[in-house]
């Protein structure tokens, strides 16, 4: 199972997953000038970025939406990036947030765990329902690979629909979560974790400990830390006996070198140091509270 | 805005959304013969369905995980397909379902509003919340383009989470549709309804009367007719005065010629006749309920 892979570097590495979510405007001038295209200028990025975090990032994080935005071109840097990461041996979450069911959610599966876009783990959007999960199941099963459900977000606009309280006193995220926990059960990893995981964003304190306690077996990818607000104490309560989840940070890696004078000559450096900064900021918080 | 020019589109032609969804095992042995490559048998099927269906489709549904998963030469398809029915000057929809917030929700109406991928209408999905939606609204109110959210769909697993009762004994999909029609109040067309519509599977008779009547003024893409088990009298509930909506199929037009003996000759033209059975279908049902 594939999560015995993720739950493995974790142990190793620690929580950070890096977020390779890159726009041009991340690009420093100089890289954009020695490259002949906009791609080829994305893609000398994403490796340096990549080749500097390989020892700390337990994981990485492609946000397919920036690459789907240069059209053709642009999702051939974003087949390119996921095999420089596969062919690197680490594990890379596709972050698709597809949502569809039966003969599409199939197409969708094969597009993504197979052929030019193949990943490790996808992410989904369950709204229209679980059955949409069934055509990833033997990918999950057979072939390595993962999964993680969007339980709850942290934007605002959370509130329209997976805050909605539902007749049971409880809120509609709540009864996704033990829906998709459930579907997870046939799918658990040796580490105690299943293959089907969850993404739940970092706010909201006391939800954390309550949606820790309640998917219990589900692992957990955070986005949220950092250039978003949250903060490695509210992180450490989604994370379980130092492990249970992996921490995303785009942006706050990315754009480290912007924080530093002349920081842009050695841009993957300073998204070393800040993913080196993240994990033990991290691993700080967990001490306190496991 | 967009939504005059698809409502003048039905009045004219009926109420059929051809779906070219295009499996590969859809296409005849021959034509897949006569072509160097898969891809160049796609289009050249798509090509001559949409011939043979200009005068009867009141617009396409192009569903890009057929295309996704082919991976990039796929997607080359899907973008020669939009440009084919564009350059038709008919008009389009992209069965996307994305779902995403800020940059991330930026990047994918940039990707589909714009460049390689360019289509008039998107479909996408509401669970991250309706601040996803905000990225698209400068296309809608300023660029001729239109959104189709999900709202409630006809599978089975839609009791998951769109079914689910809340406190206030309403249906999540009802509260969902609600807060859907009160952003495309911002977005009018003169023909009565918002250029943000809503995907709403034609199942459940009560159900139909009920969100046809609580949502007035939305324009709704309905899936689920034909090979999906929707009959024409179920889909004229949704349908409002003759107009209100399209109705989508997929696999009930672009295989009609799996019917007919040695049909595969002339799949395009057994296309065509099912696109006026089925528009004439669902006319003779709307001139009983209206």
């Amino acid at each position: 199972m594939i999560i015995d892979r993720l739950y493995e570097s974790v142990e190793k590495k620690g929580h950070v997953c890096v977020g390779i979510d890159t726009d041009i405007e991340y690009i420093p001038k100089w890289v954009m000038d020695k490259n002949n295209s906009i791609e080829d200028a994305i893609f000398e990025y994403n490796k340096n970025i990549i080749d500097a975090t390989l020892d700390i990032a337990s994981c990485y994080k492609v946000q397919i939406a920036y690459y789907e935005a240069l059209g053709i071109s642009g999702l051939m840097v974003y087949k390119k990036t996921l095999e420089y990461i596969r062919n690197k041996k680490a594990i890379v979450i596709a972050d698709i947030k597809r949502g569809d069911i039966a003969k599409t959610a199939e197409m969708y599966a094969k597009a993504h765990f197979e052929g030019d876009f193949e990943s490790d783990f996808l992410t989904l959007n369950p709204y229209m329902g679980l059955d949409g999960i069934e055509p990833y199941l033997p990918y999950v099963k057979n072939k390595e690979k993962g999964l993680f459900l969007l339980v709850r977000t942290s934007n605002k606009g959370a509130e329209d629909i997976q805050y909605i309280d539902t007749k049971k006193e409880e809120k509609v995220y709540s009864v996704v979560g033990e829906k998709i926990q459930q579907i997870g059960n046939e799918c658990m990893g040796s580490c105690g974790y299943s293959s089907i995981g969850g993404v739940v964003g970092c706010t909201h304190v006391e939800e954390g400990i309550k949606l820790r306690s309640d998917l219990n077996k589900m692992f957990f990818l955070i986005p949220g830390y950092g250039a978003q607000g949250g903060k490695a104490e509210d992180v450490a309560l989604y994370l379980k006996e130092g492990n249970g989840g992996v921490v995303n940070s785009s942006r706050g890696i990315l754009l480290a070198y912007k924080k530093v004078e002349n920081g842009e000559k050695n841009y993957a450096q300073y998204a070393r140091e800040e993913a080196i900064r993240m994990r033990d900021d991290i691993l700080s918080k967990l001490n306190v509270n496991n």
